[in-house]
C-alpha cells in the first residue's frame, strides 16, 4: 500500500501546521493563562489526542511555533549583522528586537512562551537547547570578528558580554518599566560597550 | 458597642496574615500554575469569600506578601550600601541579591510574583508603582552619591545606569542560562561600570 503512507504523513504535516497556527492565534486572542489544548483543538480542526501525541503541554506548543519562524539554528541563520562597525550593528540587531516586540502578533506569543519556560522546569531546558544556546552563538560569532579586529578584549567574558548588551531590553519589555525606543537601544549598547562610568564620551564620540 | 470593633480589627489582620502565609507556602510547594484562591484560603483557615473582599487574584495576594518583607518604602528603606566604594558597595548589594535566590523560600514565591506580573496588566501597574519604582528610587540614590564624589558622570541617565547593572542577573536567574554566583555577580558589576570593550582593565584594576 505505497499510497496510504504518502497521505497520512501529508494529512500528519497539514494538522502540525494547523496546530501551530493556532495556539499563536488563539494566545494572542486570550493571553498564556486562558489558553487551553482543547481550544487549540477546536480550532486547528484536530481532536486533543492529536496534541497530545505530539506535545506533553500548551507551552511546548508555543515553543514549536515561535522555533518555526526563529529557528535559532546557527548553521542555517543569517548571523548578526557585520559591517565592520560593531556599535552600529549592535544597535541594528536591538532596534529590530524592538519593531518586532511592537507587533502583537509577535509579543503576544513571545510572552506567553517566556511565561511558561519560566514556570515548566522540562519546557525551559528544552528552550535553552534549542533556542537560547544557539541563538547565543550567532551572537558571539560576531563578537569573535570584533575581537579578530581588535574592538574587543582578547580574553573578553562573551557570555558575560552578551548578557550585557541584551538582558536590559528584555528586562524593560517583560516588567514594562519604561518605553521600548529607538534611542533606548542605541543608549544600552553604549553603555554595555563603554561602561555607565564613561557613558558620556560614548555618547559624544 | 465599643468592644466589638477592636476585636474584629484584631481578627480580621490575624486572617490577612495567615492568608499571606498560607500563599508563600503553597506557592513555594505546588508553584505558581497550580496556585489556587481555594487551597490558599484552606490553609489560612478562612473562606474564599474573606479573600475576593480584599484581593482581586492571586496574583494581587502574592504582591502583598512579597511587599510586606520587602516594602520597598524609599522613605524607611536602609538604602544602599554606602562605603564609598561605588564598585564594592555593587557587588555587596549583587552578591545579597544572589545569596536570596538560593534559598527557595524566596525564590519560589518571587518567581510566581514575577509570572503573575507578565501576564496581568493591572498587578503589572501595581508592581511598578508600589515595588519597582520605589526599590528604583532607593538604587538611584546610591548612584547620586557616587555623581557628587566624582565617581559617575553628573549627567548619566540613572534609569540606564540601573539597566545595564541589575538586568544581566535578574535575567540568568529568570531563564537559568547559568550559574547564580559571587564571581557573576562581581563580573556584571565592571562590565556595567567599564563596558565590555575596557572589561580587562576593569577587572586588572
Amino acid at each position: 500500500m505505497p499510497s496510504i503512507e504518502p497521505n497520512r504523513s501529508r494529512r500528519s504535516a497539514a494538522s502540525h501546521t494547523a496546530i501551530l497556527d493556532a495556539a499563536v492565534e488563539l494566545v494572542a486572542e486570550v493571553g498564556y493563562a486562558r489558553l487551553s489544548i482543547e481550544a487549540i483543538a477546536t480550532r486547528a480542526g484536530v481532536g486533543k489526542q492529536t496534541i497530545y501525541r505530539w506535545w506533553p503541554s500548551k507551552g511546548a506548543v508555543l515553543l514549536d511555533a515561535f522555533l518555526r519562524k526563529n529557528t535559532g539554528d546557527s548553521e542555517n541563520s543569517p548571523g548578526l549583522p557585520d559591517t565592520g562597525d560593531l556599535d552600529a550593528d549592535l544597535k541594528t540587531v536591538m532596534r529590530a528586537s524592538i519593531e518586532e516586540l511592537h507587533d502583537p502578533a509577535f509579543e503576544k506569543p513571545l510572552r506567553a512562551l517566556t511565561v511558561a519556560v519560566l514556570t515548566d522546569d522540562a519546557l525551559a531546558e528544552e528552550y535553552l537547547r534549542r533556542f537560547e544556546a544557539p541563538t547565543r552563538e550567532v551572537k558571539k560569532q560576531r563578537l569573535r570578528t570584533a575581537q579578530e579586529s581588535g574592538q574587543l578584549p582578547d580574553d573578553l567574558d562573551l557570555d558575560a558580554a552578551l548578557d550585557a548588551i541584551f538582558s536590559p531590553l528584555t528586562q524593560r519589555w517583560l516588567f514594562r518599566t519604561g518605553p521600548l525606543t529607538a534611542d533606548y537601544a542605541d543608549r544600552m549598547v553604549e553603555v554595555a560597550l563603554d561602561g555607565i562610568r564613561r557613558t558620556d564620551s560614548a555618547i559624544s564620540r
